[in-house]
């Protein structure tokens, strides 16, 4: 399924770029500006393969949810049990997620691909467990290379399930308390950097906790001897493997699968961030069919965004997860479309243009 | 009507401000994990004297339209008919206002303040025409104090009306050929900024443009005998008068009727930052229910924020007006709100706090 979706994988159109383009022009609206929202139209119509893009609406969130083995280094001072509490708060709609999710009318999935527990099935809950929790990627791979795929599979599974029940965007959603311990290790392995530049304070980490995770960090690239320069994906797959968590598989695995689906793919914060890195590496042309939904306040998440070259459409000093920035930015990626849907042109309004 | 809204017109409550700051850090998430988003909610409860504020839903937009007699000095190169082009466009529902008005569900309402032209009745125009456009800025006042006087209650009898008709959010909107010439001069004055300081491109000029347009702001202070060192309301008024646009004039009403009313306004772009810094010469307490929607490309616009103390929600480089920032800005407002209506709080959902 994985060698099926990356093959299916298209890059951007020029001809649908320039069209677009071109089209933008017309609008009676001065030349440029709609700044960044006008490029984004653009894009988008790049990446659908068609001028205008289609609307990205309806949206779907999936909220993937993992635990972490590494928690017991003390990299995080919540609970690794908290990770089950937010997942039940999720499914019972009260998190911050679903106050968003509504507000912007977008439905919510969670899926299980490693929490440490067993969960009830619930209306919203997709159960692909792989394990429950990865193992510590400070002493070792965090997951083998074979769960890796499953994981990476799994995220392409809810990604297409999505796309054939009538979603037109993706929005990608995490929870796994210590996910930015390996996020921070993928973009160190995936960006070429080095950990102290790529590892932030999480949920609120005090100086010695931040320490202790920039060390961790360090010891999972030295133990799983990785250097920072990937150049196959058989090597991304064990880097992933090596450092990730089963949310950053799954992840990319739904970018993938959104890419393949040529659905846009609205990317929260940091974990998504990292996940992207993980599904560029897989096909560079995955990254055509995404969009920067927000910046969060970790430095790893603007190494990864600069590092994919994508530019946030929300800056607004979240640092929450869950789909929260991504939700926050689907109104604005409608709004960029409807321009191009709806707004007339200097002919058909009658309106006069500025002289050249 | 002026002096009575002005009497109406409350500051932010304290003790609902320090409800909804102690409120914030019970919900099922990290501590600040929302930015300025927390910030944001705890503001507008404030503003609305009460914890959780209420939502600012339904909103509605108002685009208002005027000519400015400074555009026989050639300051732009659109044409003085692209005004009332405009207004028919918006009208016709093909501007991109209207798309982001439709996206967000916000219904448009133009008003004429000082369009020169005469316009047929439709369904969404208001008639509240002051003049037909200004006179030249820079030699002599753009209008008399009683035409301000007249235009800001246009604006408050706007702002009355939509939240009669049940508007709990208003967004401001504007629309005239040479209007950002205006609002640097307004700036200029009101922040107390050299004219280079505050005077942009505009909808996009060349350079010799862009030093004519600077040359006329000069002129318009110098001609009008404004230092910048505006302190009593009945200056405010007379420097309003001398250099602003009938737009300016009644959105800064419409800013004061909104802030009477105790309902939010989200202010667009630079237009709207030059009227709300004469509503807030009038009435600083008028700030504390304005919302930046977005920061423009124009310098003043950062300038007029900086001086209200505002943090715009979207930075994407537009450079537009029409509302079209202040729409977008409104999905993440009821977001930031709505996170306080229904999050669970760590008690009622059983997630376990992280240990201080």
């Amino acid at each position: 399924m994985l060698a099926e979706t990356l093959a299916a994988i298209r890059p951007a159109d020029p001809g649908a770029i320039a069209a677009a383009r071109a089209y933008q022009d017309r609008l009676t609206k001065p030349r440029g500006s709609l700044g960044a929202l006008e490029e984004l139209a653009v894009r988008l119509a790049g990446a659908a393969g068609t001028s205008p893009p289609p609307m990205p609406e309806p949206a779907a969130l999936a909220i993937f949810a993992g635990d972490h083995g590494v928690h017991t280094r003390g990299v995080t001072p919540w609970p690794q049990e908290v990770t089950v509490q937010m997942v039940a708060n999720f499914l019972a709609g009260g998190a911050v997620a679903n106050a968003f999710a509504a507000q912007a009318g977008v439905p919510v999935t969670v899926v299980d691909v490693g929490v440490a527990a067993d969960l009830p099935d619930a209306p919203g809950l997709v159960k692909q467990k792989i394990a429950y929790g990865t193992d510590d990627l400070s002493k070792g791979p965090a997951m083998s290379v074979d769960q890796a795929v499953r994981a990476l599979e799994a995220g392409i599974t809810v990604a297409r399930d999505l796309v054939a029940s009538g979603a037109r965007c993706l929005i990608t959603g995490d929870m796994g308390i210590a996910n930015t311990t390996a996020s921070a290790a993928l973009i160190a392995v995936f960006a070429g950097r080095d950990p102290a530049e790529v590892t932030g304070r999480g949920t609120g980490i005090d100086d010695a906790t931040y320490q202790l995770k920039v060390d961790v960090v360090r010891d999972a690239l030295r133990t799983n001897g990785l250097s920072g320069a990937m150049t196959a994906p058989s090597e991304a797959l064990r880097a992933l493997a090596a450092v990730g968590g089963f949310e950053h598989a799954a992840l990319a695995g739904f970018i993938l699968g959104g890419a393949a689906a040529r659905v846009p793919v609205i990317l929260d914060g940091v974990i998504a961030g990292a996940a992207a890195l993980v599904a560029a590496a897989l096909d560079p042309a995955a990254t055509d069919h995404c969009v920067a939904g927000h910046r969060s306040a970790e430095p790893g998440h603007t190494v990864a965004l600069d590092h994919l070259g994508l530019h946030p459409l929300v800056d607004l000093e979240l640092r929450l997860g869950e789909g929260s920035g991504g939700l926050l930015a689907h109104p604005i990626l409608c709004a960029a479309v409807r321009v191009m849907h709806d707004v007339a042109t200097f002919d058909s309004a009658g309106v006069t243009e500025k002289p050249v």
